[in-house]
């Protein structure tokens, strides 16, 4: 909508998650990223594959078509095309198919942690690898996979997933209370050159009803948010062996249009497999209450024709996740061991 | 959508109505004029407050919260804002949460019979009272109240309040028949500096089953339409000591787009409490045939790209409204008393 | 949508079909042409009229109103107009009504072969006939006619209805099959100035179930696919004394909005009424999988803001169509005698 986020909005050269593994099946699935409409899928072999959207030949999409072997056929003229791109079949036509300008437009693809990433930018190699979430695969740790489309940007949707004051109204019941005690504890913020996170020191426990499931008998609970760029909002909670980390990547579908692929990770005194379908209930409601303010705060955006947001010190995230997708990542790592690091108080 | 509208709906130094007295409880009421959105509340001390519909905070509509005791309370992170718009509470902040930036825009606002009015610039200092209309109160006068959306220009809802030949054919058997016999009466039209008015002079008695109340025994009835500025359409009948006045005062929610605030006032020779339930569903049975032929009308003209009017001598009001709402109010009330009256001729 | 389709949808010196006359009865039907919306209506004595469906006062839609004798009655106001678009009454008004700024604007209309035709600009006169359909009324011939909305511009549309190799993908087993045993045959094409035919030379006899009925016992089929300036798209088969020939005429609704009007003519062994039920859903439900594809077309052309084609020598017609839309009708007819012609290969 304004010029600013559209730049926030360009970082192509990452890598973003367009599908949950186990959704890509026989049947493509239509994605997006950056405006631009996607079709994934998976040749017989197993591979996955990202193209646009459309059929070179009468702009129809291919997401409407069909896996054979290892091409994707267009449900219009059978045109088919495979995980480069190339045109293999062009049905009724005599002599050669394969001519550069018929080519599908492709995008890297790798499949990672359970979720297909495509490379920000048509045709490119990739310069590096995808993010890799924690804990997937460690020894007692369950991981469960959820994804959610939000209209919001991707900035608010990130600044949304890691604030804390909003929980206590919006979540209201579900999670903290506005009308139990409060007090006043410290929050440590330290910015990397690819990250920030805050730390919140001396909660006697998590909120709401996941602390019942963390830490039973109580006890101080170590508590992280996090932003890492390309565009992972992450929080994190720990007590002695266990442990609760849940990762959103943001896939920027459009300036005002965010998916995330979530990873729930945990490790827990009771077995994973009893806990899971309650957390993640729990958790998606969370998420679904958080997608329908920001998509009530996208329409005034829009029916004002602008943001106009005001800032405290307790919006503890916000501006640095901003400062971070505006900058993009430095992509030399001896720069990231500096961080710096400030301390303020909140009323929780 | 022609220049000219945008201008004739820009006449912000007024006052408009934006709820109804007895719809505003403890919820806040979302309300537009002049294409910005607001939010209507009233506090616990019974006060009507008017703000702009977007916490200053990240944006989100406060319609969407609630009252408490004297502030209205966003339902994302908690920011509580007075009925002057100053932010007195932001949950989680440490310290004073008083600064002129953190402040919700305000509208003046007055309560004034039965209706939520709001000055039409923001932050600004109203300098007359709202409309005051008549008969309110009056002994023997009973009012009913009514409130509709309508998707038309402001000019062209009045226009089409006071017009009447359309009676005959839009409303057809409720109101006036196409098929009687019809005779040619007289019309005084007389222009004020902030109105105008058309007298019918000779109808036997008002036309189709409203006649069958207000004059039982026939009689000539005196029948006024009439435009004040800013905004009101008022339809008049008097035969003796009877009476039947509808006002309807019309608020700019957007250029196409206008609310109506309607309060039906009459004295009848029979009991008001009788009369009420039928002449209102009847009125409303019109009023509702009029907003539908006028969304059509602004559908026509979407598709056209304009108005492109025709007009003759029995649009008697409509070429006079849209040169009062042009030139606005004339504040010395000395300019107000000479009128220009002409008349014509019409068949009914 | 591109500045190359609004030209190509801009030929309005032409006969456009823009109602069937089995439809137009006593009530007007809402048409459109070029983006304008029309009214069609029958007079009492049968005439069909076609004027602007804005009633020149107050910019309501015509089509909402009731034929009365020789004129159509505006809903609003009861203004009446005739089939040339002379206003013909004012209710109310005192003196004589006819004004020419009051005239509602009128298209040149002819009722021909079950169709309603308008010339494409108003208030001018034709300079020739609307196009003959073949076989109406001839000897053994029956004729259906149907019609169909297309999300689609008018070259789009033609486009496929005249396209070969789609049939056995997007029709699959309704027509074509992908999987049968594949052949090469001859395609000649003949271009004239007003005109384009592709003649199918060797098919053993027509793709699919139309077969059956029409040559039962196998045989060659002669088979034609034309494109007739200004927007006529048919199809021919032959086999000895039966035949059956399927022409669409297309009016430009709007740049990616077209209708097609159909007329299947078809002499056959068997009955013609015992036929028709089956021939006429069998083509229905081709046509309306074309439609879906073509709006599924359009909707990707519209979010990648252009449409980006490539070419095959198997896009027999599609270029050739283009070509006749772009240039338009040469008036002299002795220009159409000397047409080109060449063969190629394409495998069925």
């Amino acid at each position: 909508m304004t010029s600013e986020h559209r730049f926030l909005a360009h970082r192509h050269d990452e890598w973003y998650p367009v599908a949950r593994s186990d959704r890509l099946r026989e049947r493509p699935l239509a994605a997006m990223l950056f405006g631009t409409p996607l079709v994934v899928f998976r040749t017989r072999t197993g591979a996955a594959a990202v193209l646009v959207d459309r059929c070179p030949h009468r702009n129809v999409p291919l997401s409407l078509g069909r896996v054979r072997g290892d091409t994707l056929q267009c449900i219009y003229h059978g045109w088919e095309f495979d995980q480069d791109g190339q045109c293999r079949a062009i049905p009724g036509l005599v002599g050669d198919v394969r001519a550069r300008e018929r080519r599908a437009t492709a995008f890297a693809c790798v499949e990672q942690q359970g979720f297909v990433w495509a490379w920000g930018e048509a045709e490119a190699a990739p310069t590096r690898e995808p993010f890799r979430l924690p804990y997937l695969g460690e020894r007692g740790w369950t991981t469960a996979r959820e994804e959610l489309d939000v209209q919001a940007s991707l900035h608010a949707t990130a600044e949304n997933a890691l604030d804390v004051p909003h929980t206590a109204f919006l979540h209201g019941g579900l999670f903290r209370s506005q009308d139990r005690a409060r007090r006043e504890i410290d929050v440590i913020v330290r910015r990397f050159e690819d990250r920030v996170e805050a730390e919140y020191v001396g909660e006697s426990r998590p909120p709401g009803i996941v602390a019942k499931f963390l830490a039973p008998r109580g006890g101080n609970v170590i508590h992280f948010d996090r932003f890492l760029l390309p565009s992972v909002a992450q929080v994190e909670y720990r007590l002695g062996d266990s442990g609760l980390c849940i990762s959103a990547v943001l896939s920027p579908l459009e300036d005002y249009r965010t998916k995330l692929f979530i990873a729930f990770s945990y490790r827990l005194p009771v077995p994973g497999w009893l806990v899971q379908p309650f957390l993640r209930t729990f958790a998606m409601r969370i998420f679904r209450q958080d997608a329908w303010m920001l998509a009530r705060q996208t329409e005034t955006i829009e029916r004002f024709g602008e943001e106009n947001y005001k800032f405290t010190e307790i919006d503890i995230l916000g501006a640095e996740i901003y400062d971070l997708l505006r900058r993009g990542r430095i992509p030399e790592p001896s720069r990231l061991t500096a961080p710096s690091e400030r301390t303020l108080r909140i009323t929780v």
